[in-house]
């Protein structure tokens, strides 16, 4: 069994990786922390925990928090987590960071986005935590950065035909919608049920910190500087992200080419679902799951790709994606403990 | 591994049984009937069905639905099922039906609510699938009749307190709101998102069917003739039933003692869950899973008790509780492939 | 022009206040303080409030806040109502008060359920703001208790049926069920979207502030001191209460009767509409007006009485029978400025 | 008081029509049709139209239907529509027509994205009925063709802008978000509470009968042909359209002049709110109302404009704009009946 922890377990990407440990044959939880709610039991906050009756949070400085574990999942806002790391990574466990502190190689564009970087060493050792993509180099490594929500959902449909040239990497249009849940679990009058009820609006427009997270991904793919514009969305659900993106398609290039080159890409992922022709996503068919679902479609009018992507922000966005990082981190298949399907309705 | 088959697979019902059994380490599913659908794949239909690629509904009548199978979920509407049952028992399948034909021992008293019953002989025969009080009689039964969502919510909270005569058996109140997907996916006006979101309302007052199904079982408890009143409602949410009932306390009794006597009678019932004191129930914490959890506060302004309990109508109230019951008719331990804990939010 | 101002203009009945005075043909607003937001314009924090371009929330103790008008509309906490209102009166402005701290007539009760009361004179002198029912004393009145929002929709279907003897004044259930303006704006987890939506509860049980005011009014009708259970829940949308209650009733009580009664009672009360038998009332037609619906079933096999009614809780609920009762303080009709009909859906 | 009738009044916007027309100070609804619902009261189907008690919807073959009257709103399909607006016309009513059939000036564009044109005749005396571009056209036109709700969130923003040569006519791409009651009210499993709420998907991707509508505003706007991108999504929420737009800003353009521009043209237009630098729209503070609220940023990284327009799908999206068109048809002044501000929350 692996020994797992987790620093910052009480927002909501804390609860869903709660939640999906406890359905993985190879994890045990050992201890979670959480600042504010030390010393309550975790059921009591969240009663759909009940599994984990008699654990409680406890606060990061405790002794209990020094118990040596195998991996530690550090759910914690950025800034807070890059003073973290480098002691787990010190005291021998592996790291799966789900902040954004070691996603962006590049410490300039990252200070330049968020803080100042107190440990820029670790920027090149940590894996970008795409396994789409990044599997050899995460199974490797120490120090996972698990992708932001909308990057995962952006990256994953453009990466392929970017890297084939199906697609022009200038002149991007990255249209992004979101649940509430990828606002975390603080308390604000503007993600109140009355004000998110009833209610769609665009956000950040032009500068949304995962931007340069998405553009660092998608200039690999295309072997050059690729700039973008990211619109993020708020959708009146609690989970969810679709993201539908515009880029002008090489000459000739046919949704079934485009479709063909998707499927051939993710043939060996099996998180990723190309849907047949003339099929788009819906959220609600990943809810709860690991999947990403995209969709595609060449529009002859104009010449563009309109790409259509599906994932829940909570889990292949974030909790289920980390699981699917440990994994590989430990040797496992990549898809233990994560092959629940969707809750629909 | 037991081949299972669901009769009326196209529901949300069949749908949610899907889902479960594709966690199910023992259950494998042979064929799934949909008269409207015979002939599509699953897949294309509910893309969240992802893991049963390559299956397609058939119709009932087709010559797949004769291969044989240890167990029929029969997930279509009473008097479909009435005329189904016999045959696929006289098959030698065991079969759960989720319809209402059996759930009425008294022939007489189905006949006034529903329609003329044409297997009145099975009625004696089928076992009241509510494991937490039925255990002993589902294993021994080759038919069950998997309760409503109403009357699973309205019965576990009251149930050992009419037993035990904590609670008067007249004068009980029982008010349920139900989540949208109890009124399955039939297209309907009424059910539409415009007509049900930012709405509420009461719905079939003093005439709901799970009246007398609720009355049935609160009489076996008090062990004389009870009648209640029974009001559902419907909530702008897919899942979820929350029940308030509200009793006349016999004299002396408090919250604890109703507290007390709801964990002792369920005290070995992994899916029922006792909250303490001044804790209630919210279906968002059950979603998804087979759990019951029940609240109680007895009123001494009123003398009254007041029981809240929390299901999810299609796991708990439905699909899930249909496996629980196949679980036991097969030897498994109840919890077998239900392990699964809320999603959250 | 009535002038009209507003203490406490940044939560949900202020706005809701704001949205009916620019429709109402007699009134004009001078002032609108908030704390916490004095000094930014009513646009920039509510856009919807588009008429409103210009007006800043000015602090409760800015000079500007001492312009004289003719009524104010005290839609702060309870505990600040009481010690404001004096001020107002005494400045010769007619209030009325959107608080509890006026509504309970007996001081002890009120100091029971809520905290010492500072204005413990006024309490005679205020009159309990339900113009069905109270009409020409709130016409006398400069001080009017505008009701809560869970008392309105439970009084008036129950008011006539106790005062003319049609049901016991013992043991009276009330189930109701609130949408989540009910709670207010503050920040606060409980009330996130991610909490509310999808998810359902009780609240308070056996212990709501309503409580006592419901059981005042109850009392006045039935002549003796009636004792309630009354338990609120929390709906995922953001208008509307619908309260269903019941009550036992007398010898002989058929539906028909308790409809004409309701009839009879409100054959005056544009505002109140009793519903055909066999309709019942939803939330989603009365939202935004200041309209109760009622519907009434009495059930034979139990003898009870069954009331649902419908308000929109900010509307009728607050801030549109707020304006009624300015209405009438100052000799205008009551529907004036109140004749909108419901945003459908 | 002008006369006026509807054909085709139960869905949702003929609801919304006589809800607004119940405010209007200066219409009295004389008739209107349902085919389905004939014979019954409109209160009974809507009781949220509880002002319109006593009038029944007739077939559109009763002679009732006969009764001249100055105004005829149609808000049937399209192609029902061309069939009937020429009787009406011939029998001296204006109308406002609330289809697509004509909408579009080009007979051969018409039939390529609809069906054959039964009254081409017509097209050329329609007005297109978006008073902020065409008021003097509306007010001396007999036939007005009321536009469609995407288009009108989407011509709104792009106009001004593509006339002034501040953004280039081509790569436009229309990212477009509604809500549910665009859809209508008929009964459709897609369109199940269930299956939209936690919900969301892009649907008809490049291929959308508003496309040409579109294209054929923006192309006068730029005095040459443009192609656009458009692609709807589906919001779980009743009502609103958010549309965001991407454009290539014209060398030197910066979000200041934008905001100008914009400003600049809608100064006399009393539905159309440019919001400051920095803010952006929201669906929810323009519910209820025919307001279109704008908010613009140039992203200098990309040089793109991305304008972000949101309004009422069933308010300035159809029958508000209905409402504002007759007003300018009849002389009035075009705000008349139409002041309320947004339901909020």
């Amino acid at each position: 069994m692996i020994k797992a922890a987790i620093l910052g377990g009480s927002g909501y990407t804390g609860v869903e990786l709660m939640r999906i440990i406890h359905l993985h044959p190879e994890v045990e939880l050992v201890w979670v922390t959480s600042r504010k709610h030390a010393g309550k039991s975790v059921t009591s906050l969240f009663p759909s925990l009940i599994a984990y009756d008699g654990l409680n949070f406890i606060d990061p400085s405790d002794k209990a928090a020094e118990q040596k574990v195998d991996v530690v999942f550090t759910a914690v806002p950025h800034q807070t987590a890059m003073n973290a790391v480098p002691h787990y990574l010190a005291a021998g466990a592996k790291v799966v960071d789900l902040s954004a502190d070691f996603r962006i190689r590049n410490q300039a564009v990252y200070e330049e986005w968020y803080v100042k970087h107190t440990a820029p060493e670790l920027l090149e050792k940590a894996a970008y935590g795409l396994p789409e993509i990044y599997e050899s180099r995460i199974k490797e490594s120490r120090l996972v950065a698990n992708p932001g929500c909308y990057p995962t959902s952006t990256i994953l449909p453009l990466f392929p035909l970017l890297k084939e040239g199906l697609i022009d990497s200038q002149g991007i249009v990255v249209d992004s919608k979101s649940g509430a849940s990828g606002a975390g679990r603080g308390a604000s009058v503007a993600l109140l049920f009355c004000e998110v009820n009833e209610a769609f609006k665009a956000y950040k427009v032009g500068q949304h910190r995962h931007t340069p997270e998405i553009e660092q991904e998608l200039s690999v793919a295309a072997g050059n500087g690729v700039t973008i514009n990211f619109t993020p969305h708020l959708v009146p659900m609690s989970r969810g992200i679709l993201t539908t993106s515009y880029s002008k398609a090489k000459e000739g290039v046919a949704t079934k080419d485009v479709l063909e080159r998707l499927e051939h890409a993710y043939k060996k992922c099996p998180f990723v679902k190309v849907l047949p022709e003339g099929s788009f996503p819906n959220v609600a068919h990943v809810r709860g799951t690991n999947f990403c679902f995209i969709g595609a479609f060449v529009d002859e009018r104009t010449g563009r790709v309109i790409l259509v992507s599906a994932i829940d922000n909570l889990t292949k966005g974030a909790s289920g994606q980390a699981v699917q990082n440990m994994n590989l981190m430990f040797g496992l298949d990549q898809e233990t403990g994560l092959n629940s399907l969707a809750l629909f309705p």
